[in-house]
């Protein structure tokens, strides 16, 4: 059955349930161009307070932002062998640079006389485009280290596109870092996964497992990978963002060395990390409900909607007056540093329950309701958009009331998760339980289980299951993760559970 | 002769003292992809200043921001006649999707089975998918205005890049509205083309002319096109935005119908308005001299270092920490509303020789000297970039001192460039002055001169002097010139002079 919303429920149908959501929210669509997306006003404004939050983030840990351009000659990504391996068949690729009209038949063309000489792909990574750069920034110690991020278009040909999960271009950041030494670049890694996990914890109010990757699962061209691996709703693990160690691999492919402080040529350390818009879609599934999105107050575009109510003409126009002398009044009112995001809902033709349910489909966080005996009262009715609570609030508290309740809300958003998390993440000993999890078209939830630690052994349970490995935890979720067991499929010896989920 | 810097004088090579400033200075490279450029740390963040500038504007003009696609589809561009007209020459063309191992010789080569049913154009900019979508998102007049801006990368597969001014990929802001009437419309373009004098003046430092294309140099597809234009030092002109009043060209293309308030139905007018990173190579060309970047303060990347100067060990020592105890110090300082942007020079094997030309070249725009003896009288000396003056300043007036000089040097900067701009503006009357001026490889300033208004005289004259008609002043520069007279070239009558120039 579908909600007022016209969405489906999420125990109906979990996947159309975010189809239908991220587009009547107004958070993005499919374009006419195949594969692509259009990331509508309330979806970007979204991800511009995801962008300065972690752009803040990273300026805070000494890195520059800078642009780098996205064409990638075909030659450059064939220099590093796992790299090119990894992204060779999803490039899109430019061939040509100029169109004429057609002489014969009269439409428009592609002028086969304008082929470039060199076929250039649309970045799927910069890594080839900037370590060709870095070959020229870099020969002395002293010019270590470079700490550079990108925020940028990415394009890589997914053959089953979803909205924010998968598309054929999506945005993101991509830093790209160079070292002295192995030791320095495995800082800048881990410093990054954990402010990768900070930001979804805090910000996204979003629980994560932080973890190495597998072989099988690291990053073509990588010496190793971080992840940060969150479950949605429906008990799927959803890679959050991954920090990658790259050894000195791109160093080499480039010819990137450098002059140490006691004069011998030595090759760089790299390491690279990356968000995207994906993360907009693990917060869509982390959070909302069959009556749309619920949004972390910290990074929601509308914190606080006020709708005025009236009866009649005369006391529509004075609960809007209302209204906006509310929210002038709050000018001064702080949530996190900044000034309150509030909204004013102006329309006069829908009804309050129009309202209310389009309010609560977009997500915003409070709503506040203002009517004729609201304004006798001097007191406003304030709901909650993620426990449906309504509190009756004296107008003069507000300015401290609203900022202590999207305060409350953000942190039981984060428990919230976190406790669904517990109740969905099992240890699992034996083969048939650890197969019967994963049966079916749902997901299993986050399984803890021993692996021998081979890729046939990893590959041989992603057949059979669909699970894969999602990482190798640095931190245990309980203790006795870490003691050694027997592999859950060969019995061979383990030294520590791993974390296994059917991934998005 | 060269500088100091290595880079030639602006007398002796403007085109290479620029090319070679842009590069010394830290601002962008050519990448090692053909026609495209790296914009290096220091130039990005002051791309990041002007988009903040910029974006702040447009939100406190009621707009909001979106993405769309990159790839346009080759049937999209072909549907407004003059578009394709104006940009299909310089295209770049995506034919395929996938890369593969050649089988015959081993390389890397293009799948030729992943060929593209439609290619699809990297967008030279985004009117044909952007209207494609308005489609969807417009049916009532309540649809109306559209307000929606996007920040993107842009290709247009110029044959002579230069470094910010000409590149095979770039960063711009392009806005797309949709409005009920062409009234409306025409507010909007007029409102837009104001916000970037204002962005120009008020933040570039850099006068601009306001005025209206003419049919022969407005936007391919609009119905009127709005400019700014600038003077260089080397007297040519360079456009600095452009806002253009589209009609119902696009909405007709593209089947966009509205139902009015009457319930009617009727196509949309529209407008579209951008600005890109050509506005660094504007702000370049505008204040900088033949030692570096001179920039506004209020976009400036470093509005002030500190270069703490010891002979030996000891006092250098000593400086450096005093020069972070000062930047800390400055730390409640407000320049425009923000924090001040502080660099300490914590070098300590170059000289204090070397230091200053560097930061002369980066374009700070007060150098702080703080050597011992300033240690010792709790003073330090303040050097500004633009008029070399130095002044000796308390350390505890600093906090007030500094503010108040990057705001004297931020209207310094307009004031000299709107007295050069005033010193290279002529009124010419005589064919045979207006030749002479445009004679030779120089530019020759702003004309103020007659035309007959037909574009087979302004092609005449584009041809002969390579001057062009940079636009229809909206507001005299002298109040005679907008008395009638006769044409420059033909003698027929002309209701106002025009402003013509050599361009970027």
């Amino acid at each position: 059955m579908s909600s007022k919303q016209g969405i489906p429920s999420r125990s109906e149908n979990y996947s159309e349930w975010y189809n239908e959501l991220v587009v009547r929210a107004g958070m993005a669509e499919h374009s006419s161009v195949a594969g692509c997306m259009v990331i509508k006003p309330h979806g970007y404004a979204l991800w511009e307070n995801m962008q300065r939050a972690l752009d803040d983030m990273f300026k805070a840990t000494g890195h520059v932002n800078a642009y780098f351009p996205m064409f990638v000659p075909k030659s450059f990504l064939a220099k590093e062998a796992e790299h090119v391996e990894g992204f060779a068949k999803e490039c899109a690729v430019v061939t040509h640079y100029r169109l004429k009209l057609d002489p014969a038949a009269g439409g428009l063309i592609v002028d086969p006389e304008a082929k470039l000489e060199e076929e250039l792909i649309l970045r799927p990574t910069s890594e080839t485009v900037i370590w060709n750069t870095y070959s020229r920034w870099i020969q002395s110690y002293r010019d270590l280290p470079l700490l550079i991020n990108q925020w940028a278009n990415i394009v890589r040909w997914e053959m089953r596109p979803r909205l924010f999960l998968r598309t054929r271009e999506f945005l993101w950041q991509e830093g790209h870092t160079a070292h002295a030494t192995y030791e320095e670049a495995e800082e800048e890694a881990a410093r990054i996964h954990e402010v990768y996990r900070r930001f979804a914890e805090d910000w996204m109010a979003v629980p994560v497992v932080k973890g190495r990757k597998t072989e099988v699962e690291k990053f073509a061209g990588a010496d190793h990978t971080y992840t940060i691996e969150a479950l949605t709703q429906d008990l799927r693990a959803i890679q959050a963002g991954t920090s990658h160690h790259l050894g000195q691999n791109f160093a080499k492919a480039f010819d990137v060395t450098f002059q140490t402080q006691e004069g011998r040529l030595e090759y760089v350390y790299a390491t690279s990390w990356g968000v995207s818009t994906r993360l907009i879609g693990t917060l869509v599934m982390a959070h909302s409900d069959d009556k749309g999105l619920v949004l972390p107050p910290r990074l929601a575009p509308i914190q606080i909607v006020i709708v005025p109510i009236g009866r009649d003409d005369a006391s529509k126009q004075a609960t809007l007056q209302a209204a906006e002398r509310l929210a002038a009044s709050l000018g001064e009112a702080r949530y996190d540093g900044r000034p309150l995001r509030i909204t004013v809902d102006k329309r006069t033709k829908e009804s309050p329950g129009f309202k209310f349910n389009d309010w609560e489909l977009k997500g915003a966080c409070l709503r506040i309701e203002l009517g004729p005996r609201d304004l006798e009262s001097g007191s406003v009715v304030v709901a909650r958009r993620d426990t449906f609570e309504k509190e009756t609030v004296p107008t003069e508290d507000l300015a401290e009331a609203l900022p202590a309740e999207l305060a409350e809300m953000q942190s039981r958003l984060l428990r919230k998760a976190l406790a669904f998390r517990e109740a969905n993440t099992h240890r699992v000993d034996r083969w048939e339980e650890f197969a019967e999890r994963f049966a079916g078209e749902g997901g299993g939830g986050f399984v803890l289980a021993h692996w021998d630690g081979t890729p046939e052994t990893e590959k041989e349970i992603a057949e059979r299951t669909k699970a894969t490995i999602r990482c190798i935890p640095l931190e245990p979720l309980h203790p006795d993760d870490e003691k050694p067991g027997a592999c859950i499929l060969t019995g061979r010896p383990s030294p520590r559970r791993v974390l296994f989920a059917k991934a998005y």
